[in-house]
């Protein structure tokens, strides 16, 4: 399969990137550097990516920017970033997508455990992964030829220890990825994968 | 207590003020008409309604737009409205009212069911009601004083007659109204009330 990875730079994306290579090809696509740039906040910025890497098997987001932040110290600046970002980023992959997609492609986001086991300080980024888990089921009632499923990580192992938390609770980026080869190389739509269940 | 109902007019807001009137005081508020106006797309307009009516016990939301429309023919102005309106207007109903709020004063936001089970054509109302129950999960973490749910109302029975439907399934608007009722008068927070557990 072609491959087209936003968030390829990522801590995970560069475990999704090693886990799929062996044996597919995949298109590196991040802010800066890599194969091909894209702004996920900007849909004229994924339209040019999209229009440069033409067809492809699957799309997969490992991006989207939201802030982490006190509630009481969330900006309006804040609440923006994450459903222009994180959320509508990740749907307009999807929106934009689905036309430079082969027959059975199919279209990967990243929402978040936190979407239903929140932590103080993430507001933001529960609101927009709970958007992203329900656009989700919705959508793929009315997608034909076309699979859409979002991967739900929990914390990573490396994101902990460079944060120097315990990374007990977390999951290795290369545990977190066979999520993403689930959603990439299975049959399911509508689909939240919670990411320790692919381990 | 002194409740401020915001979409009061519509079917579910009119039932919500009933069944509180009795005991209660209820300031109704809409974008035209009733006590007070608000156009919950506008954070100025928010803002302003707050400042007229000043401190209350609840605030109450039965209101928020969002658009029915095939996955194919939803528009950025589509996103927008859900993402503004019933999403963000809600939202900001907490940010803002929080300092309008007496001592374990509430605010409770209308979600609905097709976040969880959503028909065709529901993807942006979907998204939006995913985003306002992850929110209040995690707002509800970092609240001090004020508690936060959402009542996720099903098809409610006078609209779906309104609109020719077969109202087997649905919930009248007055069975819908005890679920606001329960979020208002009790001590939840942080929970999604489905509202046919209320009846």
């Amino acid at each position: 399969m072609k491959i087209l990875l936003i968030g390829a730079s990522g801590t995970i994306g560069q475990a999704v990137a090693k886990a799929l290579s062996n044996e597919h090809q995949v298109i590196a696509a991040n802010y800066s550097g890599g194969d091909v740039n894209v702004d996920l906040g900007n849909k004229t910025s994924i339209q040019a990516m999209l229009d440069n890497v033409g067809k492809v098997d699957a799309i997969v987001s490992t991006a989207g920017l939201a802030n982490f932040a006190p509630l009481t110290e969330l900006s309006d600046a804040d609440y923006e970033l994450a459903l222009t970002n994180k959320l509508m980023g990740q749907v307009n992959l999807l929106r934009l997508g689905q036309s430079y997609l082969n027959d059975n492609g199919s279209v990967t986001f990243t929402s978040g455990i936190l979407s239903r086991e929140p932590m103080q300080g993430s507001a933001v980024i529960a609101m927009a992964n709970g958007a992203l888990e329900s656009y989700v089921k919705a959508a793929a009632l009315e997608l034909d030829n076309v699979r859409i499923n979002a991967v739900s990580p929990i914390f990573v192992k490396e994101t902990m220890a460079m944060m120097g938390m315990d990374t007990e609770g977390g999951l290795s980026a290369d545990d977190t990825a066979k999520a993403y080869v689930a959603a990439i190389t299975g049959s399911m739509t509508g689909e939240t994968l919670d990411a320790p269940e692919y381990v």
